[in-house]
């Protein structure tokens, strides 16, 4: 028993859907069907995830929001009429709004309900396509599929019973398509989980209905070995750990959302990112265990928007306490970090830059001034995180020098390096502007 | 002018004494002579301040002391003696046991008082000695020099004040012979400094004089690049600087006490290591900084004795304050860290065997497991760390490259490794029976 999800540009138009439409007849162990809302058809198009939340601001806001709702319900006219599906689906769609917009719900939830209707929308239309095709199909709403959610509109997250309510679907009869992207909480309101969420349904259904496979159907035909605007035609990945998707994730492989994958994870269900383009390529797997004789190194990822705060003090290893004064200074700044690297009497501590601002940077460098008196204080911008990443790695001789030569070869200092006991990545600090080449280096090293 | 510090073997017996007499006058810039107690004089020998140590607690715990006693004045007997110095001296020594035995002090600082009395007859001694080859020399009690302590016995600290005092015996006339190893309260207490203490007597006399130079007499001819046991006839290092020098103490580079060189160091006061048995040497000299173009790498140090506190959590770096709070468990357990190289998800803490007790580590798992819900934790014994140092590493490229290359050509897997952006060391962690093999590797990369 399968599950299929199927991201925004697979549901984009008619064309795709006929394709969906293929994916499920081909095997009849997907039972499953989580959808996202119509994604884009062509470069500039919009999302109607993107549409429905502009609609929402206009009529929350009391603005005319009625050329927004014609652009919406043109872009769903035209998936119902290409595919010759009955127009009752867009009568439906039309209620959902303005139910939603009339409801007497605080505006939070409005917002939410409108949001969702991407997605709703979607399922129906998909389960009505595949019907039309022979199928048994049917649409199941995420309150009648027992996805149960905590009350945090726009962040909500499942609730444990809606496991077990989940797995009794697998007793009902034929193709279930289910919208992704929100939940109903305890009371009944309907709440959406964070941005790219059908993938978190997709996650919470595998787990619930203990899936033999849950397939992610996206755009793309594999997981790459490394970023592909850096590298033209990177090595495919053919399979891949949930770690290993982990330390990846850290950076230029947003194939999808990583958190998503945590109920997958934990319930121990192996992953398929495959593409709807393409469905008979084999795509990428994400499993809990490899084969330890595969390839060490799996993917090179990357990333810029790094800070450095660096602080030295004479006999500092001495100080019981130092490094965890410096980590809870930056904790009550609101600052999350990277990593800490150190020395004997320094420690530097990486930062997404998007989590300084001047004044919180003014702050910090204030109290750790004031309450650990360094001698050295700085905070650096313009460094590039590139980590390294394949499990195994550590059981292998020769993988730090390698990567060290690869950066060697292309005359680039490494600034930080930190690589843990945990045998799955190898972390270089470099400075940003030589990424690009750095990341060249690396892949030929690898993978040339 | 110039504070010279002479050891344990320096003064250990006449032989030796009438090198420091040489080497004092052969310079008319050392003023300051700072001495240690009489060390050994041969391999299975006792130190006076160990037998002093010995007769101490016996007499604490009323036991019978007189042979101890005995011991120890025949020790300064033979010094005296051979010196062909007054016997006043020795009246002099044997009053300053029976007075600190008789006074109605606390035990605490009887042992101190009997502890000090090492340096202190040595430095009459030496004195005595250079007087009688004609020079103007003169034993200056530590409470006359102005050297004022915390009231800390065992382990006190030179207070701020020591340093204006210890200025103005630059106006003194002569050489001035001072005991290294304790001071005196504002009270007037005699306290000692912690174990090594002369070495931190030297450096607060070379801070407060504003020394041109701190000349370190030991009984090796330099620091050298590699523990001498592991590597036979190693490289000296002529110059280090004291970020280096601290870096190398991290294991096997005992040549004194890396804590006594602060005051020194904040002063910015040159230090030189040199060999009382070959004064000619050039010996190795440690500064704030120093030409860029020397050669990156100065040292290789290393040390086994270690353990790896290994955690991992799936989205352990979404968790704001995960490592904060790790770090505090250790803290409030007692327990301090030496770097904590983390991924994604997980994170080693690298603690000394020496701060784990059976009891602490049950308490910090459980403590772990209960707080921060750790998919994984683990404790691993038996890692030893190496540390490459060198100023001025990280603007060269290729410094990791050689190293790991070192580790691979001996078929050694890197478990850690930690490069902060201090420029001034790389980390590895390794299994501890692979330590010499590594050491070296590394040594005859960049020495050999």
């Amino acid at each position: 028993m399968k599950v299929v999800k199927f991201g925004g540009s697979s549901v984009a138009n008619d064309v795709q859907i006929k394709k969906v439409g293929s994916i499920v007849a081909d095997d009849t162990d997907r039972k499953f069907v989580v959808v996202s809302a119509p994604g884009k058809r062509f470069e500039n198009d919009a999302k109607i995830t993107d549409l429905l939340i502009e609609l929402s601001d206009l009529a929350l806001n009391n603005n005319p929001y009625e050329k927004k709702f014609t652009q919406i319900m043109e872009r769903f006219s035209e998936i119902v009429n290409e595919l010759e599906l009955p127009q009752s689906i867009l009568a439906d769609i039309e209620q959902s709004v303005q139910n939603t917009l009339n409801s007497d719900a605080p505006d939070r939830m409005k917002a939410d309900g409108l949001k969702s209707i991407g997605e709703d929308s979607s399922a129906k239309i998909v389960s009505e396509y595949l019907k039309s095709k022979g199928l048994n199909a049917h649409y199941v709403n995420p309150k009648d599929a027992g996805i149960i959610v905590s009350n945090e509109p726009g962040k909500a997250q499942a609730l444990p019973e809606s496991f077990a309510q989940l797995y009794e679907m697998r007793k009902k009869d034929g193709i279930l398509v289910i919208p992704g992207f929100f939940g109903f909480t305890k009371d009944g309101g309907l709440m959406t989980f964070s941005r790219g969420g059908s993938d978190i349904t997709g996650s919470i259904v595998a787990a619930g209905v203990q899936a033999s496979l849950y397939e992610n159907f996206t755009d793309v035909d594999s997981v790459y070995a490394v970023n592909p605007t850096i590298v033209s035609n990177p090595e495919k990945i053919t399979t891949l750990t949930y770690k290993e998707m982990r330390e990846l994730s850290y950076s230029g492989f947003g194939v999808f959302h990583d958190e998503a994958l945590m109920p997958a994870f934990q319930a121990e269900i192996p992953v398929c990112i495959k593409n709807t383009n393409n469905p008979a390529g084999s795509g990428t797997m994400i499993v809990s265990d490899k084969d330890p004789h595969t390839r060490c190194v799996v993917g090179i990822a990357s990333d810029t928007g790094f800070s450095n705060l660096y602080v030295s003090k004479y006999l500092m290893n001495r100080e019981i306490g130092f490094g965890r004064k410096l980590l809870q200074i930056l904790e009550e700044e609101g600052i999350s970090f990277e990593h800490a690297p150190s020395g004997i009497d320094n420690m530097s501590v990486i930062i997404r830059d998007s989590q300084l601002t001047a004044e919180k940077e003014i702050n910090v460098i204030n109290r750790i001034k004031s309450e650990l008196y360094p001698e050295t204080i700085s905070i650096d911008y313009g460094f590039a995180m590139i980590m390294v990443v394949g499990e195994g790695m550590m059981s292998a001789v020769g993988i730090a020098e390698k990567s060290a030569a690869a950066f060697a070869e292309a005359n680039i200092s490494i600034e930080m390096i930190n690589q843990g006991s945990s045998e799955v990545s190898i972390m270089f600090g470099i400075r940003k502007d030589k990424l690009d080449l750095a990341v060249r280096s690396l892949y030929q090293k690898f993978f040339g």
